[in-house]
């Protein structure tokens, strides 16, 4: 279970500014995606990791992701999806869900692996265990602890569709989706979580229309104010 | 106001797997920063690019960031953080805010500005404007509007700590603070906004002894679902 502690230095220089730039003004919410170009296996592996390695509130991770890959689910989850052909033409299909009710077991579970993962004792992280568990518990008293899991599992959408742009991977962030209809399908609530999302990617259709527009952002002086 | 068409042909090859998964292994909350060490120019530019960027449904973009250069400002934010050095030690400061109470005016400028970006009649953008007015009343009359916006700055936060990470620069994403009191100090209810939580950017002190810490994440059977 342990791994080697992540290194302080970096195996190679960052990207230049204009690396990240370029690709982040070269992505758009996809509409048609290639059914027949699929995402190399290393680059799907680089998604996944990127969805796993997503920062969280003192790493709890409160949610799950679900990669449906089967052609029948996709079916039936594009009927509760207004149609829309992005869920069975992508190469990639992520779920986006988040914990339901979270449990001081579920906080329990995070300290128990944080010692294994670090190798100390347990005992030696009462103090997280009570910081967390208090701010949790606070969450919950104040009936606010579903929505804040939930924009946990935004943060990692956010970590995705990021990370799939710079990949050079196409990708659609959707809401418009029935998730009580998808939470049925994936039998998620059995397993404590609730369908938040959907992110399709994979690699732009020549055909999408949408690819030529321009891109609609308000000047940034309105979204970006200094202090 | 028109921008040019953002490029369907990108003008570099995608950055290869490890360039992504490296730099997201070596990133961590980062607890102190090394105040000496400011962000360069040119990726500062580039971090607050990501976040005009940063994708939102329909492009609605129902946030605020605001950037914290004054060190009183700072001061008196770090006095209602806990006290957490990262306040007033960080190069860069942005607190992440979300529209409060989202209104069809709200909408009617989205509509307004999409039609001049792209230099087409206000008149053939009726559809989009139905579309979204009618999600948005729909979150409204759930009492779901509020918290829709916040996830949508909770993704904004994911490019931001992930653009980043890529740009070689730590950040720490934060949540102990006291939103009302950076509202009240920020003005921020006046403009029609509210605080939900920080991000810090800078360089690692290396004094920093979380550095050094291996990362805590669930294995991925236990975070992705195959269905």
């Amino acid at each position: 279970m342990a791994r080697a502690p992540h290194s302080s230095r970096r195996s190679r220089p960052p990207c230049p500014p204009s690396a990240l730039t370029g690709p982040l003004e070269w992505r758009y919410a996809t509409k048609r995606f290639d059914p027949d170009r699929k995402i190399d296996p290393a680059i799907r592996s680089a998604l996944e990791r990127a969805l796993v390695l997503s920062p969280s509130p003192s790493g709890l991770q409160p949610w799950r992701f679900v990669v449906i890959g089967d052609a029948g689910v996709r079916e039936r989850l594009r009927a509760v999806s207004w149609n829309q052909p992005q869920i069975t033409e992508a190469s990639h299909l992520v779920v986006f869900a988040a914990r339901t009710g979270l449990t001081p077991a579920d906080v329990e579970r995070h300290v128990q692996h944080t010692a294994a993962v670090r190798s100390v004792p347990v005992e030696s992280l009462a103090g997280l265990r009570t910081m967390i568990g208090g701010f949790v518990e606070q969450l919950r008293a104040a009936g606010r602890l579903d929505a804040w899991c939930d924009r946990q599992a935004y943060l990692a959408l956010g970590t995705f569709l990021t990370s799939a742009t710079l990949l050079g991977i196409d990708a659609c962030p959707m809401e418009g989706i029935d998730p009580a209809a998808y939470d049925e399908i994936l039998s998620l609530p059995a397993q404590g979580y609730h369908t938040l999302c959907v992110a399709a990617a994979g690699h732009r259709s020549p055909d999408d229309a949408c690819a030529g527009l321009a891109k609609v952002r308000f000047p940034v002086e309105e979204v970006i104010t200094r202090v």
